[in-house]
């Protein structure tokens, strides 16, 4: 009684939850439910039965199978359907026009070899990545369709009857999908395309944001924060490295959707996916970064707070650049790339030019041998080489999904683990804040590719043009 | 005529290709002919059809829909469509025993409501998270089958006949489909899983291998060799990052696998997600290294020679180490952690001493003040930042789905693009070799988590116990 109480608690807090992720998924409900019912009108209502007959139940088959989230995913489908079954329909005719011959053993041969041949052909033509990717529920629905038609024909006279009622019902059950989703409340996988690419930027200003602030605030600061901001970290980048393949099929999608709405004018999913590809390369170095966050060889904070301006500053421009980024796509306005690349480039002169008053940290600083004075601050005692990242190993506990259960990684650290880890090598503590510096540097150089790919975005989308009063944020 | 003709023989390179990637598919196709074949004979032969009837056409569709290319993926949809079906079924005798009331019209608005009322809750019931995952198809299969059989109601009394025969017909092609997958030449997602992990743990010691070579021969070496090696290393990261959400796949498939198969004595897929979440966070270290090396503000020789020694000393650990992992999954034998990690350890406790015996290039080494004779070699000019990884770039294009064309990007630098990042800022040399360092201890604290995860496979799988004459490769 307790037990299926909380699990229906559960379940029923779960499905609430999805909902108010996405209220859309409401009214798809909804218009789903409509659709199924109007298509189920066709047999239930007499004059219409009558036209259409018992094949009303392919309508409604259609409907179910067909009618997906988004305009560009029922289009793809619909389309694949429609295809699938005209070409499957010609096909079998030819097959059944020969197979009209004498001899009903023969023609039973006839009509197997034909079922083998093509379920071969087409099992296998579905195995080629172009075909799987676009028209592989067309092939499959090739293959049903032809043998319904090819094996019917063996016992029933009227072939063409059947396949011409299965067209018709399928084009009207299509057609309802395509109505119920075009023109009532559009669901487009390209605004969703859009969105997404949006939030991504955004998050991964975020997480280079929380990163560099909690590189040089960390320490003076409590667990709780830590464990926040390493939160907020790593959901921004997890986005990006989740949303690949999501994204991907949505561009898919978006390659279907009518390219004349006045809504998408012209969406080019392409340059989307181009710069959906520039951001996970710019994730990889969050990544990165992320790791010399949560590395135990940690550059203690006098050697730090030497660099902590110029290195605030320069990942300052870096996300003030990503959410203008975002900003530009989401008001769809141009940008200037230039002011974006003027100030980068100051904040990366001016981190050199500390880099540089530092010569003790680095080799071959020219004005070696001056500034002695840091030598002192800079001088620490030695940490172990502690690199676990055990926090980024909790948060993997999530990306498996929910079903795997990570006890197995839960127990206490196993003896071997720490005796690599902790045996305490004395690496120099310059080491790690060197590496993150590197990383920043490497940051600006693929954010130079992601301001490439927006600007061309932009340009394709015709987005409006930059003018000198849109401030940037 | 010239251009069809190069078109088809493109087509037909692609076909021959796919099946030489992998034979299975050319087995599997002949597979889903021959089952075709033999479930359209209880249509075409007359004793069989008489007992079956029009429904055989049922038994068709099941087999195009269900038969997979692996044992788990058709039980997991044959089973998700035998519940669905059932579930169905018995909801729509309930409806129709509910519905069956005086007054025609009142039947039809009590049949489409319901019609209505399933239909919105199963499509928003597939939003959620871990039915979608596991249950898409076995829900849209109820919602299928319970449509038809509560609309057919309406006008044919016998609707038990129907649904009778719909469940017996998806039993003999669902039947046919498991023979034909399990007992002929049976494909195991399980199976696959298992060597899609030793590729991938192949791939990054090759990645590693080829990385660390090409940072320390690099510059002796020619171009052509250079492009050969980072196709390399790219395809190694590659194949680990991308095979993500097909391995999730293939574990969910495996997780529908009988557990009793002789081959496949109790696979723990959940272990085999873990070892590929760790292999994919080992693999974004790769992906560091490799930027660092693609990194343009280049460590002139001379710094690099100092260090070569004992950093290709670590890295041939690491890539030895994961050698040892695949061959230990492949030969189902365990392996000794120990025996790896005291190899690490003296690797890294030797990089530890290199980097000591150098104060120059890092502050904070204990015997500072001694050895000033390496200034001369590593007192070198500065060269510009370009970290620009335009080769990286290349590859994109190769990540990005054949149809999308590179050419928005393969055209000049924009003037923007080498703005910034050639400004030439003189940014120390020593910075990303430092970097590069750092990446190399990183990755040693991923291994030990590839290392644990695999060694917990291991035990899990019951690999046979390491022996010491088992030569660590």
């Amino acid at each position: 009684g307790e037990r299926v109480r909380r699990h229906s608690a559960l379940a029923w807090r779960t499905a609430v939850k999805v909902g108010k992720d996405d209220p859309r998924r409401v009214v798809h409900s909804l218009k789903v439910g409509l659709a199924l019912t109007l298509v189920s009108l066709l047999y239930l209502i007499k004059p219409l039965f009558e036209g259409i007959g018992q094949n009303a139940m392919s309508a409604v088959l259609t409907v179910v199978v067909v009618m997906e989230f988004t305009v560009g995913a029922t289009l793809g489908k619909g389309l694949n359907r429609g295809l699938g079954t005209l070409v499957a329909g010609s096909l079998a005719f030819l097959v059944e026009y020969v197979a009209d011959i004498p001899g009903r053993i023969f023609q039973a041969f006839f009509i197997g070899s034909a079922v083998f041949i093509l379920g071969v052909v087409t099992t296998y033509v579905r195995f080629i990545p172009h075909i799987k990717k676009n028209y592989d529920y067309g092939v499959m629905i090739f293959l049903l369709t032809f043998n319904l038609i090819t094996v019917s024909s063996y016992r029933v006279d009227n072939v063409w009857a059947i396949a011409k009622d299965r067209i018709a019902t399928i084009a009207i059950g299509g057609g309802l999908c395509l109505v119920m989703t075009l023109l009532v409340f559009p669901n487009w996988s390209g605004e969703d395309l859009h969105n997404s690419t949006i939030s991504k930027l955004e998050g991964l200003a975020n997480s280079v944001q929380a990163c560099v602030l909690r590189y040089f605030n960390g320490s003076e600061n409590q667990e709780t924060q830590d464990d926040a901001s390493d939160e907020l970290i790593y959901k921004g980048y997890k986005a990006v490295l989740d949303s690949k393949s999501k994204d991907e099929t949505l561009a898919l999608q978006a390659s279907w959707e009518p390219r004349w709405s006045t809504l998408w004018h012209r969406i080019p999913w392409r340059q989307y996916t181009i710069v959906g590809v520039t951001l996970l390369h710019f994730s990889y170095t969050v990544v990165a970064l992320h790791g010399c966050l949560l590395s135990e060889i940690q550059t203690p904070g006098s050697i730090r707070l030497l660099y902590k301006d110029s290195c605030i500053r320069l990942a300052e421009e870096v996300f003030k650049a990503l959410r203008e980024l975002a900003n530009s796509i989401r008001s769809k306005r141009q940008f200037s790339p230039q002011a974006l690349s003027d100030n980068i480039n100051e904040a990366l002169q001016n981190l050199n030019d500390d880099l540089k008053s530092q010569p003790q940290l680095f080799v071959g600083s020219k004005n070696f041998g001056g500034t002695t004075h840091a030598e002192e601050d800079t001088r620490v005692s030695f940490s172990s080489v502690r690199s676990d990242c055990s926090s980024m190993f909790e948060y993997k506990s999530k990306e498996i999904s929910g079903e795997v259960s990570m006890e197995g990684h839960k127990k206490v650290l196993k003896p071997l683990m720490s005796k690599i880890v902790m045996t305490s090598l004395e690496f120099s503590e310059a080491l790690p804040f060197a590496a993150f510096t590197s990383m920043l540097v490497e940051m600006v150089a693929k954010l130079e590719r992601v301001i490439d790919a927006v600007d061309d975005l932009a340009k394709l989308s015709r987005f409006r043009e930059f003018r000198d009063e849109d401030e940037i944020v």
